[in-house]
């Protein structure tokens, strides 16, 4: 396969969108943007040894996992997905046909969130580095920030967290799960499904004050909502995955503080008015087969803690920082 | 410096533009897309040790480049740069400092393009790398396309090639340029100038049929125009910059070879009705101060032909390859 082939190679797994007007090939891709939207964008890299590893994932799951972490984002602003782009940097060795298959996981999951792979950028570099954009699009009137959280806001998340990190340790042969929960951890880690279809609900709801995905673990982007809407919060509770919870107990850690610092788990995190609370709640259980879990309540004061036995200890960011893990 | 105070730096840096509604610290960033145009994206990354050498580069010289390479893409398109994402991967002891000075020559290079610097993402990597992704807007009837030439077109380009070969060239010790070459050289490789306003130019002329950027050479760029056109081209006459004839001299090569072969020149080649040729390079140098400098003409039949000493020569593709230098 000469390059040119290659990418038209790659261009043939692209599936196409009515919205792309010219996809890969030339000096840029062009869309028709929606005439009565507002527009998001965001951007994602995953670099070999930092964020994942060969030897436990297959290249078809990298390139799902970059997908996701980027469509997370825009499910995270109450987006769709519109288009993405690819650049691409190829160790030595790294061949046409390694090329294809993880474009095969890429394409996949942007097929699953709707996401047209419409350009991309081919070159060396000097491990496996994946560079992922991606373009959606919301309703004005839709767009969540994180900025909105208000005091009394019940916290919630859209599922229960630490898998993808007891799905990591596993793979690295830190613990051991037992069969099931090892399934479910690996897929967690591997094969993450951002919450396209709860963001776009959650976001049709003026209850919605703010959200945002949940990728450096829950201590760390709780603080960077509460930051950023200058407000505090009292975790009260932490939805733990079983998965989580059998890696925390091999570890002789606490369960919660194994889940608090996760990272990757890709569920949304709102704040929500306190009385639509259980309302929402069972309408996306509803919508989309998962009920809003209560993570704790937005306080006036800044700082966050944690209820423990009754009394508020204070909680310290703990999750993925970029320099070390790199998600955002 | 935490991490957040870096992006917070880098936010301040970033100037704002009134079509970003949400720059730096969501999940995505938000724009609204004008109306009435059509949108462009395109992604380019750069490799440290691929496509520069902080050896013979300021940083701010790589975060110029690493922006205009991404601008010239949108320029060929005969779009305006709307927004940029910058995904960032640093080496072991690449501090907070090093970061605002990249960010410095970005985000100058973004400004004098109208991009604004809407996004990013940071994370650790074996050796700098920087993803850029530009968005841009274009008249659905001004947007150009590699596919449109036709035979008889005249082809020609915004400016003469091969000074940024030179150089890369001169930088690395390998010719001596004499002192005001080696200066217009170092700034062609160094602080290449995307060619916004020419794009735009030749974008609302009807006669131009086909454009694109001639990043990878004129000998491998004009090669994929004329096979996305489905025609063929004799080269008459290669412009060939100062500086790279004294480059090519120095190396005992043909200068026409040298320039043919250059890469990251980042002109603009087209693809011109025969007739309007002469008119639209006096506008064009009327308005933007260079006009076209004519190269060959398009044939129906395939394959590319160079006339030496009055026959014609065919002439391989010699530019740099996207799996040895990445440019796209």
């Amino acid at each position: 396969l000469s390059e040119d082939e290659l990418v038209a190679a790659i261009a043939s797994l692209a599936s196409g969108s009515p919205r792309v007007l010219v996809g890969i090939g030339d000096d840029a891709a062009v869309w028709q943007p929606s005439r009565s939207n507002r527009s998001v964008i965001t951007t994602d890299a995953l670099i070999e040894g930092v964020h994942f590893s060969r030897t436990w994932m297959s290249l078809e799951d990298v390139g799902w996992r970059a997908m996701a972490a980027n469509a997370s984002d825009i499910a995270a602003m109450g987006a769709r997905g519109v288009l993405a782009t690819v650049a691409l940097g190829l160790p030595e060795g790294f061949g046409p046909d390694a090329v294809l298959e993880l474009y095969r996981g890429l394409t996949a999951c942007a097929r699953a969130t709707s996401c047209a792979v419409a350009g991309g950028d081919l070159t060396r570099a000097p491990v496996l580095t994946i560079a992922i954009t991606v373009v959606g699009e919301v309703r004005a009137t839709h767009l969540k920030l994180r900025s909105g959280a208000r005091p009394g806001d019940a916290l919630a998340v859209t599922g229960p967290l630490g898998a993808s990190r007891a799905g990591l340790l596993h793979a690295r042969g830190d613990v051991r799960l037992s069969v099931p929960l090892a399934r479910a951890a690996t897929a967690a880690h591997c094969r993450p499904a951002p919450r396209m279809r709860e963001g776009r609900f959650l976001a049709a709801s003026r209850s919605v004050h703010a959200m945002m995905d949940c990728s450096d673990g829950l201590s760390t982007d709780l603080s960077r909502l509460l930051a950023a809407s200058g407000v505090g919060a009292r975790i009260e509770a932490v939805p733990v995955d079983p998965c989580a919870r059998e890696a925390a107990e091999q570890l002789g850690e606490d369960p919660a503080a194994f889940a608090l610092a996760g990272g990757e788990d890709y569920e949304l995190l709102v704040a929500v008015a306190p009385r639509a609370f259980g309302h929402l709640s069972a309408r996306l259980r509803a919508h989309a087969g998962r009920a809003l879990l209560r993570v704790g309540t937005v306080q006036a004061d800044a700082g966050l803690s944690m209820v423990k036995d009754g009394r508020p200890e204070p909680v310290f960011r703990s999750g993925w920082d970029h320099f070390s893990l790199g998600a955002n």
